[in-house]
């Protein structure tokens, strides 16, 4: 075993491996026909740009597109509205274990945990009807996340009111408007692929080993309790209440700086100019405002904050810094802002499910090693 | 955004992406100090080779070292030991959870959930303890993942007698003399680590979004679910018994070739001529048999379908092929198989874990977009 010195043998070795930067980092490791973003600012979903989408599609019309590939006619897209209004029942053993979890759980710990009860509950059958379910029932599993590990009882959907509005008729207590409602729409809308994200890179990871759609959604789930992955609306509300007034702006930022400290909610792996989603829901934050008659201070926050992040550094805001108000003016609680991504998310994750199986191969990287060779037993007496 | 058509646009963004195998084959994506596996059939953990391991070192020792990347002093060995046995105490909410799955739950289902729900019970604090209280408690669960959810009362671990030896009597009725307890640690000891299997690559993903243990683990468990990882040690069991008298082997294998069949147990990415695991086990097998006095039946006919794998195509056994039947002859149920397996592999899984986030950087490929480009939304009247 001793190699230690073989240096022309190492060196063989060497080029056995492809070495790729850290992370990933711009590597493509496949092709996907989902969703392009481009550095210049646009996105698209299976070709359509993400602006078009937003003013003219719902949220059923544009999963139907991220899942097969193209706008569906009106039977199709009844079909599939149906498909998913009829399956959001929960067994309430999957309530009954998130309500194991307690009133100090964590509302992702809870979603993960229910989502991977109901991979062993749930009785649909076929890969289909699976991901179909997962995606009806984890828009209700994650308006529920928080609430009934803390005793509330579980919520139901409305009936008839589409996907979106039945979603955030389980989030707030407040009556909400037709443009609230739409504006909500969009944002899930925005929320539901952007490519190889950590998240449904893992969801892949796991669909390469022809796992089932719950055990790669828990994984999913898993990739999204990091905070280098989710929590980033919630810590970008967060930002906004601690901040409080535009006049502390050009202080709070020039601390955060100062310290070394990314602040959250702007800046983006793609998007170096701006994020199409971001400059969208700007808007609607500023008319959901104003239609309200609230006062625009919110708006204004975000705004005089996107100021001076440009004028400092040129780092633009990415979509969580404007989902994050918008959610907080539906009367949405803060712990739920991740679990609606994810509501919605979940629908990118079985497009990348299904386009890896559908030419599959293990994902089974290499890695270099770089420990200690030639090494012999010692007794433990001689340590 | 219309693109068709222009090509040299198209041409500097394929630029841009380094891409590389399908599946990540062969491409070296970190770093590692941990194991390191050779088509020559060696395998080092730590530097050690797992011979040497085999024959001198116990399944704490070899956690330890694996962990830490040293082999430990007596008193580091004591405390480690002492460190995971004070541990195996699961809060009864944990199976609580497993019993709501219920009697039709997947053993691997029922296992991730109990591990998901952990992540919300478990008053481990910081990285450390939460790391050793899930390498404690993944054996508790593992041997409680069939029965508790059937109706069974959850066992625990005998005190005193180690980790393998406490794991095995949770499996097994029967009385299990030294040397059997001997070679089930071996195995253990052989499922700990290897390199960027599956589960442990989606483990680093995870891990790389800096979320907390118990997610990682939870995603690596949900990887272990997919036939491509997990469960070949309990496929090549049901074989063996399918099989049964050796004097079938021949016309078993003619077939499987002839209708384009793998043979479960056989072959593995990295060993093309022995898996040094496999060769270990197959003479504890024999020799557990002989001790034991119960003729050597399975023995001989494990040999004669390697001995015909190997005349025809000469594809050696891995380690999963020689496990089963040790296993088998223990006395443990097959639906257990790779809940120990996991039992095992969280200690490796748990030193990706540190060692990708002691230099972490978040793990997010790109894609080569492929899909259609420039398309305009088009009304649903008039689709």
């Amino acid at each position: 075993m001793a190699r230690r010195g073989n240096s022309e043998r190492e060196a063989d070795e060497a080029t056995e491996h492809l070495k790729v930067p850290k992370g990933l980092a711009g590597v493509s490791v496949t092709d996907t026909k989902i969703a392009k973003s481009d550095p210049d600012g646009t996105l698209v979903y299976r070709g359509y740009p993400i602006g078009e989408i937003a003013a003219k599609a719902g949220f059923e019309e544009t999963a139907f597109l991220i899942l097969r590939g193209v706008l569906p006619t009106r039977k199709e897209l009844n079909e599939f509205r149906d498909s998913l209004a009829s399956r959001t029942k929960v067994d309430k053993r999957v309530f009954q274990v998130m309500k194991e979890l307690g009133r100090d759980s964590h509302p992702i710990d809870a979603l993960r945990t229910a989502n991977s009860a109901l991979g062993s509950i749930d009785d649909a059958r076929g890969l289909k009807d699976q991901q179909m379910s997962i995606e009806s029932k984890m828009s209700v599993l994650a308006a529920n996340c928080f609430g009934v590990p803390r005793g509330s009882s579980p919520k139901s959907p409305a009936s008839g009111v589409g996907f979106a509005a039945a979603l955030l008729g389980m989030l707030t207590k407040r009556e909400t408007s037709d443009y609230e409602k739409w504006v909500f729409e969009r944002v899930l809308i925005f929320y539901m692929e952007h490519d190889l994200n950590a998240s449904s890179f893992t969801v892949r990871v796991v669909a390469s080993t022809l796992a089932d759609p719950y055990a790669a959604t828990s994984a999913g789930l898993a990739a999204l309790k990091g905070p280098l992955h989710g929590g980033a609306n919630e810590a970008a509300m967060q930002l906004l209440l601690d901040i409080k007034d535009p006049a502390r702006v050009p202080e709070y930022v020039a601390r955060a700086f100062k310290e070394g400290r990314k602040v959250i909610g702007f800046g983006h792996r793609v998007y170096k100019k701006f994020d199409p989603r971001a400059r969208l829901c700007k808007e609607y934050l500023r008319e959901m405002l104003k239609r309200r008659g609230d006062g625009e201070k919110l708006y204004l926050l975000c705004d005089s904050l996107e100021k001076e992040m440009w004028e400092r550094k040129e780092i633009p805001p990415n979509l969580d810094f404007y989902a994050a108000p918008i959610f907080y003016s539906l009367g949405i609680d803060i712990p739920l802002y991740t679990p609606i991504f994810a509501a919605s998310r979940v629908f990118g994750w079985m497009a990348h499910y299904d386009e890896q199986v559908s030419e599959n191969k293990l994902i089974r990287p290499d890695a270099t090693y770089v420990g200690p060779e030639g090494l012999s037993y010692v007794q433990i007496s001689e340590r």
